[in-house]
């Protein structure tokens, strides 16, 4: 990130012995700036908030959180950008085992500027992965700092034609993208792999299943194998920044960017997803 | 740690946009120190090295090594400690996708002091965990820095008198302890879990299989279920640190310390693992 603020000051370094380094015991959140406001803040806080309570870090204080944010947008005057926040269990000593109440959770905002992307009206070209995900019902849905499953993934390719990869599990099912939530639309149900096991709880994820179901879509949270993919009707992929990217050929198949996909896409549109404006 | 080198400089500090924070992108040894010296110093070297490779992390200088730690071992004077290892794949922008040229690998050479621990030769107490450990079998084997689960696991008991937790996997077959390898003798073979889908190849693991072999131990790594360790004759747990800890109880059964565990030990014991002497 460009800038960073590390428990209310400025900093651009992190104590050698912190958690989050040595164990990857802690958390992220990486929201998107539009109009120099975070978008969907309440429901990241929100997610924030439900997973440190899961692996017993205590929540950063949210006024704080704000504060922070809002410093770093006027301090960078940053329209359009990315807010990470990072949260690990803090600085302490070697060994997995940590005393709660000698440890201070070390919390980071950071800010990056972007550039405006364009609606992916046309779609993105995929590929699958070999590397599988990280089967584990205790994490699972928490964005978790245990992402070197999704780094192999994605070292996988480097041609920037194809802009996401889709990894499955030890089992042959889809998981999701390697940055992304997958969608599939088949047979006029929507689909989208479970995250029980594996994967993260999109805030992206939660606002397109709500308006599917405000839609009266029918949906699956539920297990599909590459045979299902191969013959499904639409395919796409979301998270926070993006918005939906329709995924339009996925190895050597094509599919069409559909109608679902293009009434979800206006569905976060009028959310003020600008990335889904068609 | 108590001090640690990082890129051969005395430093307390890594960049805010390290990835090894960011994503758990890198790996970590720990080596025990014992008269001044690394215990099976080459075996971790040669680990890491591996590791680095399969990860495509640029494998750092062995020489540039072994100096850090002479100096780190001379610096603090210390007889009997630890020697921890971390390198990741370095400092760079948000985002999974890396590219090689313009990273180079952060590397870390920290030392702390410890007391020399007493053979544990009546063995320690250990209890289940719930916490699964996470199944990748393109990252099992290796130490990488994604021990989330581990760190859960850990965080189940508070009890002193509780040494150790052992992880299942999602078919309730046995992984390993938090922070070990475990080892049961059942019917005079030795068995030990793969770590083909999860757990790390330890270093005191290879160390003790061959002692087996040379032994002529009938060895099994093969999966095996909690009513297979239930019924066992024999149950201990290894990692570089301390050798082998035999288990007398786990949950409400209790095991003796039996001929075989001692057999390794003495084993062990012969190799310089002096708190396996008994």
């Amino acid at each position: 990130m460009q800038k960073w603020l590390i428990n209310t000051a400025d900093a651009n370094s992190i104590d050698a012995n912190d958690r989050g380094l040595a164990y990857g015991d802690g958390l992220f959140e990486t929201i998107a700036v539009r109009n120099s406001a975070c978008r969907f803040l309440d429901a990241h806080l929100q997610r924030l908030q439900q997973s440190c309570k899961k692996l017993a870090i205590p929540a950063p204080d949210e006024t704080r959180l704000i504060d922070n944010i809002r410093t770093l947008i006027a301090d960078q005057d940053c329209e359009h950008g990315v807010i990470k926040i990072i949260v690990t269990r803090g600085t302490g000593p070697r060994g997995y085992g940590f005393k709660s109440e000698s440890l201070a959770p070390t919390i980071m905002t950071g800010i990056s500027a972007t550039e405006p992307a364009k609606t992916n009206a046309d779609g993105i070209r995929a590929q699958y992965c070999l590397t599988p995900a990280s089967r584990n019902s205790s994490l699972a849905g928490m964005k978790t700092l245990n992402r070197l499953a999704q780094v192999m993934a994605r070292s996988e390719w480097t041609d920037p034609q194809i802009a996401e990869g889709l990894m499955t599990d030890d089992r042959g099912n889809l998981v999701g993208g390697t940055m992304t939530n997958l969608f599939v639309v088949a047979a006029g149900e929507l689909w989208t792999p479970p995250v029980t096991e594996f994967g993260v709880a999109g805030v992206m994820r939660s606002k397109i299943l709500q308006i599917a179901r405000d839609l009266k879509l029918k949906i699956k949270e539920d297990d599909f194998s590459l045979t299902f993919v191969n013959d499904a009707d639409e395919l796409f992929v979301s998270n926070s920044l993006i918005g939906i990217w329709p995924i339009n050929s996925l190895n050597e198949r094509s599919y069409p960017v559909g109608p679902v996909t293009h009434q979800l896409m206006e569905g976060l549109a009028s959310q003020g997803v600008t990335e889904c404006q068609l």
